[in-house]
């Protein structure tokens, strides 16, 4: 079962003691934390899943795997830039938004799209035409988001 | 001057209206429309621009120029599937958004974090953490819009 | 009809004369020009089109279209590095290879395998386990080039 | 150290045979095997790496992580066809390649552009205006290549 998780490349303390616990439960809950390789959200998952003894992986945006945060165990080295957030959400079974920025908002949409469940932590509302709109599903803390992210993942398989 | 227009790739007859009246305008105001080359939003605002005289670059998704709708003068085939609409930011220099389900909340999220010009005409509305977030500037109708666009796309030149 | 250039984006004066008249036959032949928007041959190349009063677009790999060559009337930025010559090969009915490096031979293998006729002037020479292996069409001059492009890319059709 | 091996999808037993016997060389020296995912020289590979007790990364082409063969044992799905071979490339230090055809080559010219080392086993020779050309480095069996290949990646770090 590979997870990922989104946030953004900067972030505070708080936000990154969040996505620390959920890399951490990723890995206690026996999956393999999928995620864009770099700084803040990023970094801090991958902390978390290495510190628990778990697997991390990086799809990296540039041209060099030394981009990599020090916790990606497995680098992808694409120098596609941006684009290479669908490659995230194409390789992972659920994925968890932890706060975020527009990059994030993209790969919310790409997720969407292609069905892939949605996990929130602080992250983005959406809406249309003043109506509640997608299927962000809402969770409270680290462990519930890694539960709930591992319960849709298996409904959809 | 290169204006993106980006939308569902099926739609109803009120948003196909309003997107051919895009692409009408779009031409009258002297720029090329670019957009993702399928159908629904794109062929009608492809429609609006070849009706009117103008040019349309389709960006296609599939590996064959045979998808393109048939008002794409220029079929780019760039078989990397929903990736293909970062190109299409990356071209222009402001992008419309008409209506849209994820894959149109995707790409306004790569042109937010790009910064490129949003506007948008019935499309998604962004919050984060309960409070309003993000820059698509609404517009009432086409000429609305593609006005907003250009003026958008000069003030960042 | 759309035709690629492929070649490097440095190159002698001899090598830049061919490029030009190349370009100039391609639009003479009422054809588009397409190539990766950069110097060398595609400058090249793009000149002998416009100059010749034809269409030039340019499938750039950086972030920004002003990375573009003077003589690209359409520039298309992808931010994907050389992956962008995938979408050259993919976009066109039939490629010229004029001199080039180890980018054109990459996009010469990509053109192959799809079986997009490839037509060389001064270009790589294939061969496997000591026999002469590939389907690279021998040119002798630009006109040449552009009509064994034209007639093998109607051949397919 | 990431070693990649590239190939044809579909080959001969003997090249099948090779093929397993460098999966099985890679793993053997520490090393961790990068390919396409896919079945021919791709899955003789991953058999003869994981049969050793070695890890094996597929990147794939397409949108589904089923498309890998069963020696794969972490797929990354880029959904972007043969444009994926770039990250191949871009994310190991050496590059073996097996016999295979067109695809290959392109594999091959993108290597030699990004300096990455390439070893070839019963595969392409270049050449360019009657010159041979390219720096590949010829092995004569699966233990030598890999070890040229660790050769090669460690005098470039």
């Amino acid at each position: 079962m590979f997870i990922g998780v989104i946030g953004g490349g900067q972030c505070t303390k708080g936000v990154a003691r969040l996505a620390e616990e959920v890399g951490c439960e990723i890995t206690m809950h026996g999956a393999t934390l999928v995620c864009g390789g770099l700084g803040g959200v990023m970094e801090a998952a991958c902390k978390g899943a290495v510190r628990a003894g778990g697997q991390t992986i990086g799809i990296l945006p540039g041209n060099s795997a030394s981009e990599a945060n020090p916790y990606v165990q497995i680098p992808i080295v694409t120098g596609m830039g941006e684009m290479r957030n669908v490659i995230i959400i194409k390789s992972v079974q659920a994925v968890i938004a932890i706060d975020g920025e527009f990059g994030t908002l993209s790969e919310i949409g790409h997720a969407l799209k292609r069905n892939v469940p949605v996990i929130g932590l602080n992250t983005w509302e959406l809406s249309k035409k003043g109506k509640k709109n997608g299927d962000i599903i809402i969770a409270h803390d680290a462990r519930d988001a890694v539960e709930k992210a591992l319960a849709a993942a298996s409904a959809q398989s």
